[in-house]
């Protein structure tokens, strides 16, 4: 049976590509063409990804960029932050779509860029004419199904907004918010290091870039995009000993006329028909119950205190898959999108339990 | 649209149950009309397992077995040993077809049976009158696809078959083999105990029923019908701080006269073709590979010294997600065959890395 | 030799009672006379603590609390909540020191208590009372040298006091602290449940009793005393897979007046000679620095951003390892105050790394 | 208070350099004078051993190995293999005492250490002629006592060694034997690598250097040395998802004549005394007894079987934490007993549970 658009994993030998590739394999209307890496060249998927040993007959390909994307209706990359800005105007001239999962094209502030990302941009203009559409389909769901290219968000960034984005879009999010996201170690990617050493890594805890992550300014500008005001985000990510798996715990503070009722239903209105994000009846969020799959889950509890005169704390959680809903999974959602398929396409296993 | 045959889950509530579940729920050609059990009477199916919040509205009933078979194709049993004994004869009085996962009818020596599970057997005429089908595809794909009753094989025993069944198909195993199978924790089921306790568990190792555990004279029996002579299994389980996954090691001792490369090649040629069982190429088998799949990887070693006069040690490798391939999904391989689907419905994907 | 003191453990079999009972083995001043339990009644203390096997001769005693406290220096208790605050009577009649390892006597305030505990406090008047001392060194070493009854510090409650305590002694706390404080599985106990329940906490994040913890009183109360003012903790616990350690991230919101540096210099200054806190020069604590022993590690990360105005968040960590500085290597540096022997007896052990 | 003897330790970086220096630390008669090290060379010890962060002054320096002995009673090795082996003559003339934590002096045939560590040795006549002992004190604690020079034994070596010894001593084990040692991944070292990459690690269970390791003729050679006969080690290395810890399941063929209850009284009767190995009463050997600590557990399980005529199955296990008694512990035992004080000093701590 011949699929209807042909596709290309650009990057394809760390963990996000191995999570494009395994749900392009999968894909009943997208076939998946070719894997460039400049890595593994030559070598079988399986000698990056053991769990595709047997799966495919593909090869890593050693192509620039731009001739893996000839002929391809969509590229996904999988390149690191910087290198993908590098070779995003020979892959535009290719009249190729793309997703791109680096951090490269999701801010519109190049300084913002230059600050968090430590280096210049090679081509701020298409930070702000609109080439780039931000991956998140809760918010930006048409704006996608018309893009060429989408910037697909970062793990922690997913998680959070989705955390706040009810209190954003309801006009309720204003002024400081604390957030506290405990990470597992797959977000660090396939390079081994001192902070993925398991002999330490399994029995600790402890927070990296503290109130200085590069996902702030791109939580801070979807936040406004969403609704939000002068919002300002406290962030601290902790690592923590699972392989898998993003909780978010945010502290809003909201005008104290905002009932605890109005505040949970909310949630639950906010979300009620998205197709990968759920607000349980009967319980709070956790990562055990989306690791492996694309579902973020959301939650809140409204505080009863009133230390700030005229504020309400809430705190807002979340869980997802750093690899999936936070990365390759929903860079396909957006393909799925961009390509006029079910948005659900390969993306609507629950995964197991536990 | 209408799928062609209707299935009833009875013990759903547990680890293999929801396994189940999420695979029928995800089934083109099967319906699942029910979910019964004893725990959790009137609530959602997501009560017991958090992940399939908000996928179906199907809710845990108090039935019978019988009453919960009625109607349907085939009912999948998750029910604990000796309960799904007693409750056969009813269930087979419906006419539905049984894939049955607890060990109740994987023995043909009701003697043996008493021994290892301590219990008299309640139908002992059904263990040796040809009733159930041992459900490994590997060995008896023919005639599960005939059977009416199948006893889904033990984790356990599932991998470390699969482990030495190229042996003892080409007649080569004979006599001791000294086995070690490491499992992970999700093995031990949904109820926590001692022996589950993260505290403990997530900085132990410890064996339990070294050389007397119950898939003893299953794996006996199945090599045995495979070819194997004397067989005499030197089992020692293993707990490690894992969820999911179990990695066995087997030494056997084949005649000095079959060559490294001879052993090699049999375990290559054993698997040719099987959709779920892969010897890698470049690399032994390893349990990130498999998790979260129905897949199997097998391996060999063959040793190059000789203690024993004519023999040649050969360590045998083995790995699977104890609760797919080990368990729920090789009970869904076996009912796809059974009704005349694609065995593979439900079960390709190759899962994540890691 | 004979030591100088007698001590009893009460309520032995548990996590707490287990290093206690190590501690007292290693002391070179107290003598451990004897450990009474309910459970494991007659057998040796290997049998709850298999760490001591071959380490004494000792059994578990089904004694009453008054009659295991006869005769000796001190007892130490790990008796569950609201079962201590019953026995305490009998036990202060028999003249004994106690050190009780329950939150039955911390909080001054018996409606809080009973708010947090749901449950009515038995002698209410002890709480109020001056009876007990808080067993927190850093904050109270005096009292605790004079005292006589000692109520040891909560594990949560132990990790956040430290973290905010510079700024509570220098006057700089006020209003508002969100606190997100993350477990390893041993601070909930001995007993397995769903929540320690090895398959899914290996892979899991979740919270439990988000915003109404029962440390929230007792970290309020103890900021309160060391200088805070209107201090409102809005604490959220949250469950990670390991087995041993706390990490503790609080935003704390400072006169914009004081600078990073001050602030820096704060942390250094308060805990100068502490012999258990340190405030590491060159990094920010971390669970796998301290566990395994009585060290509390302290780091501070002062914020840039203004979002209120006049005001300035600081970023405040602290881990412990929730069975020692936040248990029962606390209760043993209490109970060397007391006997007036060098506090860090038993309790040097920097632990190894990894 | 000037203690009596002074140490270095050359190699101090890695996680056996960091417990020799913990240890060294506490030590009441043994002074650590320094550290040296080509790494961190100017830096606190704390650099590398974050739980040191305060305990001591000292810092790295980058000393010749030589020049570190120097005025030395004792120094403590913890370099890579072949890089001890190479430093070895240079040390020998400084007059000091030696304990060698790596594989260079450990086998007494040169064409074995060739095959297996894939290197000429530089001083083979070293190997042969008496000068190193092999530090293993249950087997050659007189000899150490008089010992110069120490070649303290291998983690795998050790755990798998003190199973077996009570069959080798009494003469029962001779011909094959197979055994699957299970790690922790502290066993790899303090350099990140694919194997120990926290991601994948976390959730896997693999084998490397299956029958290939270089601890096989290693404990050959011990077994022999305690009474064994022509021992045929096939060992099966595995990784497991714990820092700490080693679990060996060893699978000895003995006499039919030898009955169960002889088996199990020779193990108690062996090891009876023994400061560190322990053969507990009611249960076998489990990692987390003895992590943190020196001490090992050993227990047998023999079988019932017969498949070989005239032979009886005994399923052997031990465990240690690979760091402490299967590397820098057992070091500093050897210390202790060349220096004449008592073996258990700073040894005693029986750890936590968990």
């Amino acid at each position: 049976m011949t699929k209807r658009f042909k596709a290309a994993v650009i990057g394809g030998s760390g963990y996000g590509g191995g999570e494009l590739i395994r749900r392009l394999l999968l894909h009943p209307d997208v076939e998946l063409v070719r894997v460039a890496s400049v890595d593994f060249i030559g070598e079988p998927l399986s000698a990056a990804h053991p769990n595709l040993e047997g799966r495919t007959d593909l090869k890593f390909e050693g192509m620039s960029p731009a001739e893996a994307a000839q002929g391809m209706d969509v590229v996904l990359l999988g390149l690191p932050h910087k290198v993908s800005a590098t070779k995003m105007p020979e892959l535009m001239a290719t009249g190729a779509r793309v997703v791109d999962l680096s951090g490269d094209f999701r801010l519109r502030d190049a300084a913002l860029y230059k600050k968090y990302y430590h280096a210049e941009h090679p081509c701020p203009e298409r930070l702000t004419d609109g080439t780039f559409v931000y991956g998140l389909p809760e918010l930006n769901r048409d704006a996608i199904k018309k893009a060429k290219y989408v910037a697909s968000p970062g793990c922690f960034a997913t998680t959070i907004e989705l955390a706040l984005m009810p209190l954003a879009k309801a006009g309720l999010l204003d002024g400081a918010v604390e957030v506290v996201g405990i990470t597992g170690s797959s977000g660090s990617g396939v390079v081994p290091s001192a902070g993925t050493h398991h002999p330490v890594r399994a029995v600790n805890l402890r927070t990296y870039k503290p109130l200085d992550h590069q996902h702030i300014p791109e939580i801070t500008q979807t936040l406004r995009d969403a609704g939000a005001k002068n919002v300002d985000i406290r962030f601290v990510p902790v690592s923590a000993p699972l392989s898998r798996g993003i909780f978010a715990t945010c502290f809003a503070h909201v005008s104290e006329g905002t009932s605890a009722d109005q505040i949970r239903a909310l949630y639950k209105e906010t979300y009620k028909g998205e197709p990968f994000v759920r607000v349980p009846e009967k319980r709070l969020p956790e990562v055990a119950a989306v690791s492996g799959t694309n579902f973020c889950e959301v939650g809140v509890q409204p505080g009863t205190d009133g230390a700030e005169p005229g504020k309400r704390v809430v705190a807002c959680f979340s869980v997802t898959d750093n690899l999936i809903k936070g990365g390759a999974g929903q860079a396909i959602q957006s393909m799925n999108l961009m390509l006029g398929v079910d948005e659900r396409t390969t993306l609507e296993d629950p995964g197991g339990w536990p």
